[in-house]
């Protein structure tokens, strides 16, 4: 999906919302076990109960993973579904990928070709040319790692050098290997308070936001500090909207709690004049 | 498997050799094709032939994944013939994962349950609760990614900060999250002239050094400034071992690739008194 698909997306749904299909076996309802894929019955009830609400959609792989083969299968026909049914919707990996130039390339056949995605999360840890090779896919994205949501982030991400935290870093040198249309950002909710300081290295960019809700960061505050003239967010919310209910009506309450956000990135868009 | 045992097998079969099963289907020997599973017959075949000069073996999740669920398939397959044929093999995930906690966990259970890794390669971006999942596990390892062997290490990795590189970082703060007998580093063969400082922070750790061979790194080098008295050294090969022939003998060609390596290592832990 373009930059500009994207941007008029969200102003036709009045969201940023991305729902995170952290579909954990464990976690949905039993009556979904009867399905041969029950993770994928799972997420098409999800997809179709909120995708009113969402301009994307963000499968974790390693939930997908756990589940050998099989979970595999369950990814691709969650992905091949959006595709076919919702086709300007976003589509995320969220799959913390990077490796040798190689072996990324590689990495972006499986997610890119071998898969529909529109973006990766990557981690930058290996530098360049473990990136570059997601980046030449046309209308793809790359979602780099700069500060997270979790705790360890305290561990490396605020190494100083020159007075520069190396999460600003990542975002300072990686503005010079692709533009806004292809890079987007990883920040964490809970970190709120960088995100002045974010927006100063990387104003154009779109930035991906885990965080609000379960691990306690603040819309308000994110949208307040983070958004720009074309919205340049997309904000993540997995768990108060897939795992609210546990019964056959999971998916009208995972759509009732997505349309609440919904409705909250309207006034926010509103607000600040972006609608 | 355990660190003593690791250390006997080394010693047994003379090698701290790694063969890496980057196994690229556009590159192994085309009369494969007609099997069911080629890539899996391709690696049966590599591994039956240089198990006697190999102690480890790594398959990279790159290239299954790029192949779709029957990629994972085929991936699942060598782990299973690796356990069943030669149970004391050390067996490597080079999945380069990471991520908050709860779902670090879902990929320990996939590398570490679902499929009998001994080891996952792991970034260490997000910090400690990205990588302590993986560490709960009896007798399986993290190996940590410290100084890559690509061009792109450059970028973030030599971030210095108080007089210390990021990845002199990495290491000194991820000597806390376990014991030698969990923790592993990756560090490239391109980078031997750091393995001295690299030796002063982790004297007792194993080491997995990429990058001998296609990459450019000296196997003599390597061993001079990284060997410690149990060795500590596992170096990996890929290209130069499986897809040194292309004909219907490439498993023979291979195993006289690794039995020259193996050779060479021999020399080496003898030189230095390890055997």
């Amino acid at each position: 999906m373009s930059y500009d698909a994207l941007v008029e997306k969200i102003k036709e749904k009045k969201s940023f919302l991305c729902v995170g299909l952290d579909s954990d076996i464990t976690k949905i309802p039993e009556f979904l076990y009867h399905y041969e894929f029950p993770v994928f019955e799972f997420n098409r009830r999800i997809i179709d109960a909120t995708v009113k609400f969402s301009v994307a959609y963000k499968p974790n792989l390693a939930f997908y993973e756990s589940l050998g083969n099989k979970g595999w299968i369950e990814l691709e026909k969650t992905v091949d579904y959006i595709r076919k049914n919702y086709p300007d919707v976003f589509i995320i990996a969220d799959a913390k990928r990077g490796d040798i130039g190689n072996t990324s390339q590689l990495y972006a056949k499986a997610f890119f070709e071998q898969m529909d995605f529109d973006a990766v999360t990557v981690a930058p840890y290996m530098g360049e040319d473990s990136v570059s090779p997601f980046l030449s896919y046309e209308n793809k994205w790359v979602i780099l790692l700069a500060l997270t949501s979790n705790k360890g982030a305290d561990d490396f991400q605020y190494t100083k050098e020159n007075e520069e935290y190396l999460f600003e870093k990542v975002l300072r040198i990686s503005q010079k290997w692709a533009a806004k249309e292809k890079m987007m950002y990883v920040v964490g909710a809970t970190r709120a308070e960088m995100l002045t300081k974010i927006r100063e290295i990387v104003p154009d960019n779109f930035l991906l936001v885990p965080g609000v809700g379960a691990q306690g960061g603040s819309l308000a505050e994110v949208a307040k500090f983070g958004l720009n003239s074309n919205c340049g967010l997309l904000v993540n919310n997995s768990r108060a909207i897939i795992f609210a209910d546990k019964t056959e009506n999971f998916d009208s309450v995972a759509a009732q709690n997505a349309k609440e956000m919904q409705q909250e990135m309207e006034l926010l868009l509103a607000q600040y004049g972006i609608l």
